[in-house]
Parts: structure tokens; C-alpha cells; sequence
């Protein structure tokens, strides 16, 4: 399906690849500060339906929407010693406003921690208020050196889980849940794209945290891409924010936080676990458009057949374009679906027509196919599910395909090349994951033998690749 | 139903009154930094639903949404003379970034027109590009000397749209549109609140527009809130940006342009309508708890029956809550959903129960009267649609009785402090507004002499009141 010429391909230059498709796709653009980005229409389009998917899973476990200032007190970063010296190289800092030198500087919120912790100090008095469940949808910036676009941004969007609990049990239950039910569950689901869930090693750690959970896709170059992370703040902030509740013996203790996000990163590991040549693929669930109706000319009644059948799928709850464009070429205008990953084009011509029949194109196999417009609404819809289920196949199989079981380090360094080397995190050791930093590998996250989560403190394989 | 001492009374002290509901209702709370402001979870919900509601006539007028830059370098703002000038004494100015000072400082957006608009430049060619409709949902700062929560706050949250057109009756006709069919539409419909949508004067209008079409809406003190404002920006933007097309004679043009805003302001324009000395009232199609199940005692059933009653609504598309805290007592509860300004309460009861009946209470009139549990649903599904017609009615009547029509500067002086003054233009002139300014009022909008919005370059009645 390849058009020659239209992007780098992914052998030739995967970097460069990458950047073609967020162009020609108008997903996004460099914004004229360093590192800051403008997400387009279509790109951001794609954004909101993950946003709606995120949001519907979290407010399932109970937790609200708030939101929080973007302007800190320098101050106030300064209260948690690791989460000040985790943050600080990347601040950026307002001096002025109104006109004036203000009398304290202020940041531009890098994560919202540190403010969000000092209203749980004034909310939080009693167990009746716990667990205080919030979270919030927000921009946060964070100065970076060496950026690309939706990975590594001056700023970026995100959503920020911030939570209270009576023990120490129901942090950590509550940290796994969303680390399954709200991040795994959507990544895997709708995304497409399978996970890895595991617990990050101690210098790989959120700045603050005692532990962090972490959700890690496998790109389509073999390296991992961190996707949303889920942390234990144990009584970090709660000690130093002093939040504190009447528990039901009437004793005052200290709260226990979690903390979770997931950002626009999302996006470019979206284009980087299912893209191809042509462009980007989008699994059906998550598509902003699911059907693209193109009409190749407009003879002998197709433009209105074409109307039809968009309304049709429209009111089978399909999310659908027409495309009547006839001034620019059919085939200008197939490339450009095709940038844009729509899973099903659907190609309307009088002679087919004439026939009792369209051409049905699949974006993630290419095939092609005359259908029936009658019933078409229906064979969609099953095609949609196929395509669903045999993209989240096919990354799994790549992930199997690019994933060694390895015995030491040596051989990790190897393997962790081209993809993700399984070591027993017995063979690693501190000096074993110093060495592989300095390689330019790192520890994705530790996990049990089967690769499932690690349910105790430690887990037996650590997995180990180059990452974005 | 006023409970005594839970809110300084509307008379007592209409501003005080304002901050007490905002505090127990828990809807927001000030921020560590002058100004700036914390959403609190039921406060965000319901800005969550005006978000929906807005958003929704947006995308129906073919608008899509994208994201700009919170960062905007300084040089930009200056391109727009009179935007800059508007703006400078507001803006929050970042001078350090990743640990050094930045070669130009950067400003947190005020508004997001110039760095917008140097992507217009960007992606406007032809005249197949046009019109070009864009919208962002976004936080903006602008440094407040006297900031009142939702009102006037360093930071708030809004949207804004921004389009191009080929020509300037296409650029005000879409300004038009957007005032009628998404802000009046949704002011009028939704918040139950009439508005006055009319034209600024010239000193009142926005920094670089040159129309400034505004929502104008009469809070419960008589003064007037200004909810939404629709600008031409003729070629202003398009000429310092240089957007050009090619239209269809093959020569290069100008695009005409539009922007348009509401924001958090919403949230205080619906306390300062509808509240009461109870605290909040909110119209049903907004609130995001329409009807709250209380149970005043589990005996006998009632629990199980309140939990049944509560699945019943939910499942009939009525947003519900089942408040079943029966550890708290039943009179603090219904004080606190008085206070939240939910519109319909189900109070269940075991003696009720008995006889089939619950009592319904509505928050609009505080009449209470049994109904039977059978049919429940439809009962209340009627209940909120006269609620939701009786409070139009009741602010639109309000309004008319603080409106009051003169003949000149002096009468419109007296009138303007208490309600709307209606002053023909003509006898108003530049003068007489001078007057109105040096007395604490302003002209809110230019109208048609029945109170319609002008559809020639002037209107025949200004409306004078004093403002938030």
C-alpha cells in the first residue's frame, strides 16, 4: 500500500519516519518556543477520544475531577527533598506579573504534588473523608533539552491522579487498580497496544515515590516507550504537608498518597506501535474516524448514494466521514486517509454502484474488497472488530517475536538492542543495571517469571531494553 | 427554607453572600497565590457539564479543536499594537527555563490569538483552506489586582475559538452565529439565564477587535455579568501575521477573522442568578446531580428501596445520587444538598414507604409534597422540565423588573445602580459615557430598540448598569 515518496520509510529512518507521519498526518507541530508543541486538529481529535476512554475508567474506581493552579510558590517544591531535586533542573519560573518583580518566584507546575497535598492537608480530617479520590486534566511543563514531538515536550497534557487512604494497603491497592483497570485496561482494549506492568527499579523511580508501577509498550524499532505510571507515595507528602485524620480511635495519623498519570506520550507511542509506511493505523475503538466514505466521482446518483450510506453508518452509531472532495484526485485523497490510519475506506463509484456494490479497503491488512451495500452497516461493524482484534494480535506477536530470555548481563546487552532481554533479577544487581545505563539500556520494570505483575516487594525478571 | 446562620443572607451582603456559597457548597477555594484559584470536585463537575453543553454547539458549527502553546514569546504579543497594549499590564512573564535565564522571556498566554494566528499564516493557502474554524479548551493567565473567585481570578479556564474567512460579511456572520447559537443557545437553554446579546462600544471592546459582540446577563443584585464575547478582528491579525489565500481570481488576500471566548466567569454568573439564602439553585439540565435519593432511616426496607428507587432514575437517563449517610444526621444532609443546589430531593422514609409514597422536595420553590413510588421516574422526568422552565421564567422576570427605560444621562445614572438602564444612543454619546464611567457604570451593549441584537453598524439603545 505503500506510495513511494510520500514518507521516509520506517527501515530507512525510523526517527525521521516518525516525524513524517506526525506532519503529513497533521497530528502535530514544532511550536515556535523550543520544545513546545501545537497538537492540530486531527491529532488533537485522537487526543479526546483517549481522554473520554481515560476519563470513563477513572471515574469508574470513584474518583472526581478538580483542578488545581498552574502557578506554584518555589516554596512549595521545596518541602519534599527528593521530589524538589527530581524537578528542579527542569522548571520553568515566572518572575514577573502585572507589571512587577514578584516578591517570590513562581513555577509553572511540573506536577501538582506538592500544591494539590497542601488542600488535602485542609480538606482531610476524619477517616470519613478517606480515600479522597481526585484527579486532574491539565498542562504541566517541564524544560527539556533534547525534545521530540509528543514524547519529550516543554510541556505536555496530561492527567494527574492524586489520592489519600486510611493504611498502607489501600494506597497500594488503589495504585494497582488503576495501573490494571484504568491504564493496562485502555492500552490494552483500546489502544491496541499489550503491556508490560510491572514495578520500576529504585532509580528509575518517580522523584518522591516509594514505589512506582509502570505500564511499557514495545515500539515497532524494538524500544520500550513508558506509558503511564502509577505511584506509591507512601507518607512522603503527607509528612511534610501534614496531612493528618482522626482515625476511629481517636488518634491523629499521617494519610497514605498515591499518585498516576498518563500523558500525550500516548500519542506517539500510538503512531509508533501500529504506523507503517503509508502512515499511521488507528485501532478502531479508539479512531476519531472509523469509516471514511470517498466518493470517486460523482455520476449517475453516487454522490447521493454516498450521502446515504454515510448516514446510514452514522445512524448504526459508526463514526463516519464522507468525503466528496471530487476537485482534488481519488488518489491524492486515498493517500491521504491512509496518512491518516481511518481502519476502513470505503470507495463508492457509479460502476460498482450499478452493481449493488462498494469497495471496502481494510488500513491495517490492505485488502480490498467489493461489498453489498446492503447490510453494509453490519459487515462494518464486524470488520471494525476484526480489525481491533488482529491489530492488538499483531503487536503482541511483535512483542513476542522481539522479547529474549537472557541469562546475565553480557547477553542482556545484546538483546536489549533490538528489543526486550528477560533477565533474572538475581543476575542484575545494582552494578548489573549501572552497567546497561551506561550502555544506553535501562530497566524497564521488574516483573514476575510470567511477565505478570509482581504481587510481593521484588520480581524475579527484570526486563531490559532501550527506551524513548 | 433559608436555614439561619449557614450564609450571610443576599440582603445582609450580596458579596459576602457570593464567597459563603462558593465555600460550602464547595465549589471552589482561593489558590496559595493571590488570585488564582482551586475547582473544587463538585464545582469542577459542574463546569464539566457546561464544558459538554458548550462544547457540543462548537463541534456542531464544524469548529474542531486543537492546542496551542501556554508559552508565547514576548515578541509576539507585540506584533498587534492595540493587543499589546491591552494586554501588557496583565501578563505573567517567564524569564528562567530548565535552569537558566531564557535569551527572550516568554509570556504565559493571556489569550492565545497572536502565536494561533502565526499558524493560520502557516496552514491558510487557498481559498480551499477557508474558512478555517479552530477551537481550544485551555487555562490563560492575566495578573489580577482585585480578584474575586471565578469572577475575575489570575488564572481561569475558558475556551477560545479562532477562525478565518474569505470575506467580512462571512467573518460576521460566523461571529453572529457563535453568539446566538452556541452562547445565547446555551445561556438561555441550559443555564436558564436570559442574556442581553449585544455590541460593545468602542472603548469597551476587545484589545484588537473591531466588533466586540458580548452576552450580557443581570445577576440577583442588579448588576450586569458579561458571560461570553464574540469578536470581528477584521483584518487586524491577518495583516501583522500576513494570512494570506489565494482566492479564486488567482490573486493573494487577507483572511477575515473572529475570536471568541466563555470561561469560568460561567460559574459565577450561575451563583449570582439563580442562588438564594440557602445557597446554590441549579437548573436541571445543567446540574450534574439532578435528583438526590435521601435516606432518612434504614428500617423496615427503606435502604433497600431508596438503593432500588436511585438504579430506577439512573436507568431512566436522570442523573442520581442515593445518599445513604445515615451515620450524618438527616437535617445536616438536606442542608448540604439545599447548599449544592441539587433541584429535585427524594426524601425516603420508612412511614412513607408504607404507604407507596416518598416525599419530593423541588430546591427551586422548597415545595415539598408526597408522591407515590410507583411512576417515579416519569414524575420526576416532568418535575425537571418545570423547573427548568421556572426558573427561566423567574430570572427573566427579574429582569424586567430591573429594567428601567430613559431619556437621558441623569436618569440613566439613577436607574443604571440598581438594574438596566435602556437609554436611546443618541442621547448618549461619547460624553455620556465619560459620565457613566466617572459614576462606577458602563455600557454593557449596544441593542435594537426591542432589545434584539443590532443587525446594521449601530443600535438604537444602549443598556447601562454597573458590572462584574
Amino acid at each position: 500500500m505503500a506510495k513511494q515518496g510520500v514518507l521516509t520509510s520506517q527501515a530507512t529512518d525510523f526517527p525521521r519516519w516518525y516525524q513524517d507521519v506526525l506532519a503529513k498526518a497533521e497530528l502535530a507541530d514544532n511550536g515556535p518556543v523550543r520544545g513546545t508543541m501545537v497538537i492540530r486538529p486531527y491529532g488533537y481529535g485522537i487526543w479526546e477520544r483517549m481522554q473520554a476512554e481515560l476519563d470513563q475508567r477513572i471515574k469508574a474506581l470513584g474518583v472526581s475531577n478538580a483542578y488545581f493552579p498552574l502557578l506554584i510558590p518555589e516554596s512549595f517544591l521545596h518541602r519534599e527533598a527528593q521530589h524538589v531535586e527530581g524537578f528542579s533542573p527542569e522548571l520553568a519560573v515566572v518572575t514577573h506579573g502585572g507589571g512587577k518583580k514578584l516578591d517570590e518566584p513562581l513555577v509553572v507546575r511540573p506536577t501538582s504534588e506538592t500544591i494539590i497535598n497542601s488542600y488535602f492537608a485542609k480538606w482531610i480530617q476524619s477517616h470519613r473523608d478517606l480515600p479522597m479520590l481526585l484527579n486532574q486534566w491539565a498542562n504541566v511543563v517541564r524544560w527539556e533539552l533534547r525534545p521530540r514531538l509528543f514524547l519529550r515536550t516543554t510541556e505536555f497534557l496530561w492527567q494527574e491522579g492524586h489520592t489519600a487512604h486510611v493504611s498502607e494497603p489501600d494506597a497500594r491497592a488503589f495504585a494497582l487498580r488503576v495501573l490494571d483497570e484504568v491504564y493496562r485496561d485502555f492500552m490494552v482494549e483500546v489502544l491496541a497496544i499489550p503491556v508490560l506492568t510491572g514495578r520500576k527499579t529504585a532509580r528509575e523511580r518517580f522523584a518522591g515515590a516509594d514505589t512506582t508501577w509502570t505500564c511499557e509498550g514495545m515500539m515497532l524499532d524494538g524500544k520500550a516507550l513508558q506509558m503511564g505510571t502509577s505511584h506509591e507515595l507512601g507518607q512522603n507528602f503527607s509528612r511534610v504537608f501534614d496531612i493528618t485524620y482522626l482515625d476511629d480511635t481517636g488518634a491523629q495519623a499521617h494519610v497514605w498518597q498515591t499518585s498516576w498519570g498518563t500523558s500525550t506520550r500516548l500519542m506517539g507511542a500510538l503512531v509508533m506501535a501500529h504506523g507503517d509506511d503509508s502512515g499511521l493505523r488507528l485501532p478502531p475503538r479508539l479512531a476519531p474516524v472509523q469509516v471514511v466514505v470517498v466518493l470517486a466521482r460523482d455520476e449517475d446518483g453516487a454522490g447521493a448514494a454516498a450521502q446515504a450510506m454515510a448516514a446510514e453508518l452514522a445512524a448504526a452509531g459508526i463514526r463516519v466521514e464522507h468525503d466528496a472532495r471530487i476537485d482534488t484526485s481519488f488518489g491524492r485523497r486515498v493517500v491521504d486517509w491512509e496518512l491518516k490510519g481511518v481502519p476502513v475506506r470505503i470507495e463508492v463509484g457509479p460502476r460498482d454502484l450499478a452493481r449493488g456494490e462498494v469497495v471496502l479497503v481494510r488500513r491495517d491488512s490492505g485488502t480490498k474488497e467489493p461489498v453489498a451495500v446492503h447490510g453494509l452497516a453490519e459487515r462494518i461493524t464486524t470488520t471494525l472488530a476484526e480489525i481491533q482484534a488482529a491489530m492488538a494480535s499483531a503487536a503482541s506477536d511483535f512483542r513476542r517475536r522481539h522479547t529474549t530470555e537472557v541469562a546475565g548481563v553480557d547477553e542482556a546487552l545484546e538483546a536489549g538492542q533490538s528489543g526486550f532481554a528477560v533477565i533474572p533479577t538475581a543476575a542484575l544487581g545494582d552494578d548489573g543495571e549501572t552497567l546497561l545505563n551506561n550502555a544506553g539500556l535501562s530497566v524497564r520494570c521488574l516483573l514476575n517469571a510470567d511477565l505478570s505483575t509482581p504481587s510481593g516487594t521484588e520480581g524475579d525478571v527484570a526486563v531490559v531494553s532501550r527506551a524513548y
